[in-house]
């Protein structure tokens, strides 16, 4: 790749042509405008207009997917890369986002239009903080050396007092949890307000460490405006806290940067909201790019949902997404893989098969907490899964000497319906 | 409208009944999880539950909008209102998101979701700074008393040198603009960077001013990270700058009530990006619902596109933006809707008639540059256009003697085949 423009890809819909499709968005994100301007010289064509890289036709016919597009044709599906100077853009990321995203969903020359892959040149890795602890640096701060980063969500979401919470999280933390996590409808609320429900919960984890010698990771949600999670950041790390969740989409890629510059502390990207960007397959973006560039701004956790889960997403596109968070890219090293959403010991065997490694967190709400025989026997069931799941042991004949993992399975296999 | 409970209204699409989907809804985003929890207590559901308020079936059949749901009977469309209690959520914008939108997009129950309205108690008006001079304060700031703003973007959009830039600029503003703004592909970039830009652009403005006697708005587009938009806030107040422009979707919420409390002069928010989330009309955001967090967060001028755009939208989307913009709301005044996308002299008397105000912000890039006798002359045309709209005259009749509204219709009728 030339190291000094930007590729983007795109599957894209049209009824104008593929080619004629790629022209215009190269165009409209470049040095175009809907009529031939004076200023536009061949020179000044020649060193900044985005050029057509590829286009390869995919599929012809039907309907439309998008209304509201023009075009005499049949409808063509297709996949198109185009290029940018860097020259244009710079490297700040709400301008890359201007260029190789922005305008472009709204052109009528297309139905479909989703930004499916982005390769930057090297100025972007240098330009950015990227994953300050990673997978690897997230093992180490939660001195969980070998297996899975076994975590759970404050449950219910809403509605526990600071103190409830605290005692929760002491109750979780001695069943031997590696991650706790604030759910992300809970941040900053008149009942229960960051720095109360902060301290109350790690009052709880000291309480804890007495009996068990060690603290769990806790992800505070300190979602916010932009000062708030700064003094936040810092109050957690004053206080002797280990980890910030943020609610990336809500506060934005300049934000979780800025988040990113002000903190010492593991970045736990909540990717809620993101449904709205992926869900319809010919609109928006893939995760692939979009945790391409939360990791970028910094984020050192990505949600990637999880096999079988209580959602729409199935399961190779989740496992694309995990994949694609474990690859080192931009010079920034891998970060960790989230799994989450209905998870339990059930899905343990399948996703290590999947994703092929342990440098993941795998968090359960229900899946540890309803267990019949209590959290901690929730939290071994998990531990037996993969031990199983590392030791290639059938997860039936695992679970037939150890209860805690049978009685999961009894209770969770079909809780979702998957 | 409860003061204390935060209301929320969709267009859903689901298998399982309207009523059960929105009962799922409601449990996602306050008390509940996929499974019955220890510590759901009546009265905590009592008084931290979200409420389904109303669900009101519009139509079934058909196939699902999008994949991935799950449910055995019909499809069903229709409308529900969840409401919230303000004590789960407090006031941050980013955690309002993640309780009336964040995951809901992912669930399975539904296989079409969109945000569609949204009332707030009054506490959110409190809590944000709003718009610091919406429409009536960018009047006084632009010194257009009557008539709609007529303004236009720099073009070609990159490739310019900031002293060929501020060429351009001192030429638009003696051709009698009332605001000039940049394209929000130019921001930052090694070819025109930012303050080398700000200043050449202010420094043409005045040189066009030593003839004119007035300088017109400049938005200068600072969209970056977080200190760097600062930075640039307080270099353009410094330098005698009028206006900021940013990428509101690419800087997020949070970031741009940043710049809004880091601010003395008046925001336009462009919205590229937006189109990804709002073109699949069972998926994302109403514009009704983005403008007003927009708002709360500070933004003065947002784009709502234009009648007869060069996009997809059709007009009556975009008049229903308009109109909310002009909206006074959440305690803030009405802010300014912009026009933008392939507009000139041949929109004007629509739109008026569409929006029934001239509080808004009319800019065309060709259709004021491609005039065939120059950009004073384009600039002559769109006002011609506008008295006649505002004196209820028919537009060809005005245009009888008034050559270069005559012109401009002759050149941009049909231009962008609308």
């Amino acid at each position: 790749m030339s190291s000094d423009r930007i590729h983007a890809h795109y599957v894209i819909e049209t009824s104008i042509g593929l080619e004629r499709a790629a022209a215009a968005m190269a165009g409209e994100q470049s040095t175009g405008t809907f009529i031939t301007l004076p200023g536009e010289t061949p020179e000044l064509h020649r060193r900044h207009a985005a050029r057509v890289e590829s286009v390869v036709l995919a599929e012809e016919g039907g309907e439309p997917s998008l209304s509201g597009s023009r075009g005499p044709g049949p409808v063509q599906r297709g996949e198109v890369e185009l290029s940018f100077p860097l020259e244009n853009v710079g490297t700040a990321l709400p301008n890359l986002l201007a260029t190789v995203a922005g305008n472009l969903f709204e052109l009528q020359q297309l139905s479909g239009i989703r930004l499916t892959d982005l390769e930057l040149p090297e100025a972007f890795g240098r330009a950015h903080p990227g994953p300050q602890f990673g997978a690897a640096g997230t093992r180490e701060v939660a001195d969980v050396r070998t297996g899975p980063i076994i975590g759970t969500i404050i449950k219910p979401s809403v509605g526990l007092t600071p103190e409830q919470t605290g005692v929760l999280a002491e109750d979780l933390a001695r069943a031997g949890l590696d991650f706790i996590k604030d759910d992300e409808l809970m941040a900053d609320s008149p009942h229960s307000p960051f720095e109360e429900r902060l301290d109350a919960v790690l009052r709880g984890l000291d309480r804890a460490a007495e009996v068990t010698g060690r603290r769990p990771l806790y992800a505070v949600n300190l979602s916010g405006d932009i000062d708030e999670m700064r003094r936040r950041a810092d109050l957690v790390a004053e206080r002797g806290g280990n980890c910030l969740m943020v609610s990336v989409n809500a506060v934005g890629i300049a934000g979780l940067r800025d988040l990113r510059l002000h903190s010492s502390l593991p970045i736990h990207a909540h990717r809620n909201g993101w449904g709205a960007m992926t869900r319809f397959p010919l609109l928006g973006y893939s995760y692939r790019v979009w945790q391409q560039l939360w990791r970028l701004a910094g984020a050192d956790h990505l949600h990637v949902n999880g096999l079988r889960n209580k959602f729409w997403e199935p399961d190779d596109s989740v496992v694309a997404s995990a994949r694609a968070v474990l690859e080192p890219i931009n010079g920034g090293p891998a970060a960790m893989p989230v799994f989450s959403s209905a998870q339990s010991a059930e899905q343990a065997a399948d996703t290590y098969a999947a994703v092929g490694t342990d440098d993941l967190m795998y968090v359960c709400g229900g899946g540890i907490m309803a267990h019949p025989d209590g959290p901690a026997a929730g939290v071994r069931s998990i531990r037996q899964a993969w031990d199983a799941a590392l030791a290639g042991i059938d997860l039936d004949t695992y679970a037939a000497d150890h209860p805690d993992l049978e009685a999961a399975l009894r209770t969770f296999r079909g809780a979702t319906g998957g």
